[in-house]
């Protein structure tokens, strides 16, 4: 288990990385780890540094103590307002929608490792991730109209492409608390097990995505997806898969994965992000801080 | 239980306020509630009505009788092509399109409380709802390829961002009949209850917005996932969340929200739509009526 | 039992035309019906077959012998690259996804049988279909990261509007094989049968749509859908209904569907696609071959 040295300056939360996989892990146990700026200033940070590491494969989030995420610090809701923060077109820019901008910018997959109860910022902060596991005795709401706010952190957007328009539309416009087993059912939850065993279930997967993936096939195809929701065509999908296939196979790793299947053996990649990224499309652009 | 002057003139539809909810009734007995251009008409007049009243905070729309509403008036079905209705480009403009607009921009949120069978604009008026509650003995249908037309008031747009692309074109391509627990099981019915327990349902969930939320934050939040069904990037759902949060905090209600959570209270919001909605981009830009 | 004259030229598929439903079948059973470029051409010839004889409703693909259809050929993943085939900006187009977009494209509805195993190529061609029925023995996979390439024939555009983003993600991210239960939680497959009763299930929903739909109504309904993923305002969606339900109306069959219905008695339509189909805006415009 190492730790970077950049890790060490962070308070809010941890960064531990072991079997080429990052944890990050919310570290306010003794307020359910509760979001406030720093918080979302440090997962980001944590998010970076497993975006530079080639070593790293995939990542997992999760809450240290009995909660995953209680939401805002209801004592930051005055900061929401405040302006020396990053701003868009004279607004202060969500910091939670910065965090869930980060993970969907993220090459490597991320797996949402919810162990207890979440709301708020606590839910919406996951809704980037490629898996979400919830322990089956949680909590969770999408509370905004109950604190006369609105959904952030990029759910307006993401929620209903998950879960569809409806389902994100009643959560939001009642406010209420919901179990796992309802956000299962609604597609919100890959998986619901018991509470020990919700960070096994995400090594698992993490482990899986290790032992048998191209970390350049996982980052485009992960990145193809995003973007292609945005795409008004079918034919837009069409020519960046294209040019994603045929840029992949010309690539270091080349044919080795179907050589591997062929031979019925694992496959032995030696690509990574930082040389082999072929696509210049690969991220979300950023916007510019105006609202016209 | 109070009715406004204006919606003595209604006829073919019931509107009813009490607890600060708004009851609009189809009313058609007789015939299932079907539907006819008059019927459209009077739906829009008494969401209007709800919209301009600051006292109701919900919508619930229900069927009188047996039936929830069991389609277009066959009769009327000649009318489809009269002209001198509302045009689009020289095309008579669809009157449950009319009905679903009007419902996607209200500031209120809406139960469908589908008390007995429908089928066509019976149920394809549904789809702006934020909850659908079927009863479990009805049938249902989008049955329009049986009737020689094409799936109608928006539902070719919203079906497939309720329940995924494939079941819409299953239900649609086939015309077939189905039963309740598919289309609890396809994501389109938020709940299946027996028909005496429809009305009651829909009035527990109106009762939680009431008791529980902003009427200005429910407002924004509602908007604000429709319209991000139209974004192509998360950045863009990232400025109106900024934008809202911020103007929110800084509305009349601003941190009441977050601070009856903290005193574990029930929060007092003084906010109406009509002094203290804080948006521009509120609602759907009506399109002109062409087809350039 | 027909065959056209054309279907005798077809090696890797055979089509039959049979009660007004072209069956299409991917014929390697030897290899596991893998796919490769003479498949992909050769699908592509079935459907204008099929498109183009107004005789036909309906669309069954299944596949000869265990497998549906079990990915690329790994013999063929060296052509991928090759240049001669068509193109879009110096890249080879992606085979997989000329088929998807034939599929989207057709004015006939279709159904995938799919009888045994899928991977691929073998799940993505299925993904535009109106219907999927899967074997409840058969086992499937998007493992694109595991062979080093990325999700094709359009499925990074398609395969998040039939899930939902997430679940994508992780079959994608992971690349692992799922059970056809999985997949019908999912809102992957339609209907999960045993395997004798897949192909007997199409055929039974294939009859649905032949004894009881206009098939003028049903290629536009089908195009509509398709067409409205693409659009950024519900008003978009309005307007194409418009515009359908009036032309419609004004066509051959005009009132024949709502009169039989009225009647009690079976519909009988006598547009066909060739003559009456009266839309300009009818299929996906194809994208020049450029990646600007």
């Amino acid at each position: 288990m190492t730790n970077s040295d950049s890790s060490n300056e962070l308070t809010n939360v941890t960064y531990e990385v072991a079997d080429r996989v990052a944890t990050i892990t919310l570290n306010r146990p003794d307020r359910g780890n509760v979001y406030n700026w720093d918080m979302a200033e440090e997962t980001i940070k944590a998010l970076d540094l497993a975006d530079e590491d080639d070593d790293v494969r995939a990542v997992i989030v999760t809450g240290a103590g009995k909660y995953f995420c209680v939401g805002m610090d209801i004592d930051a809701f005055g900061d929401l307002g405040e302006t020396d923060r990053a701003q868009i077109g004279g607004y202060t820019r969500d910091g939670g929608g910065m965090v869930a901008l980060r993970i969907l910018s993220l090459y490597k997959p991320v797996i949402m490792a919810i162990n207890g109860s979440a709301a708020g910022i606590g839910m919406t902060m996951t809704l980037g991730a490629d898996v979400r596991i919830a322990t089956e005795d949680g909590k969770f709401a999408f509370p905004f109209t109950r604190r006369t706010i609105v959904p952030e952190a990029c759910s307006s957007w993401i929620l209903p492409r998950i879960v569809g328009i409806t389902q994100a539309l009643e959560w939001i416009s009642t406010g209420r608390t919901f179990r796992a087993a309802e956000g299962k059912e609604g597609g919100l939850f890959s998986y619901v097990v018991p509470t020990d065993q919700v960070l096994p279930k995400a090594r698992e997967i993490a482990k899986e995505i290790v032992d048998n993936t191209s970390p350049v096939s996982v980052a485009a195809s992960r990145q193809m997806l995003w973007r292609a929701l945005g795409f008004s065509s079918p034919w837009d999908g069409h020519r960046q898969e294209s040019e994603g296939v045929q840029r992949l196979v010309g690539g270091p790793d080349g044919l080795e994965g179907a050589q591997a299947f062929k031979e019925k053996r694992q496959p032995v990649f030696t690509s990574t992000i930082k040389n082999d990224y072929p696509f210049a499309w690969d991220r979300w652009p950023e916007a510019p801080n105006d609202l016209s």
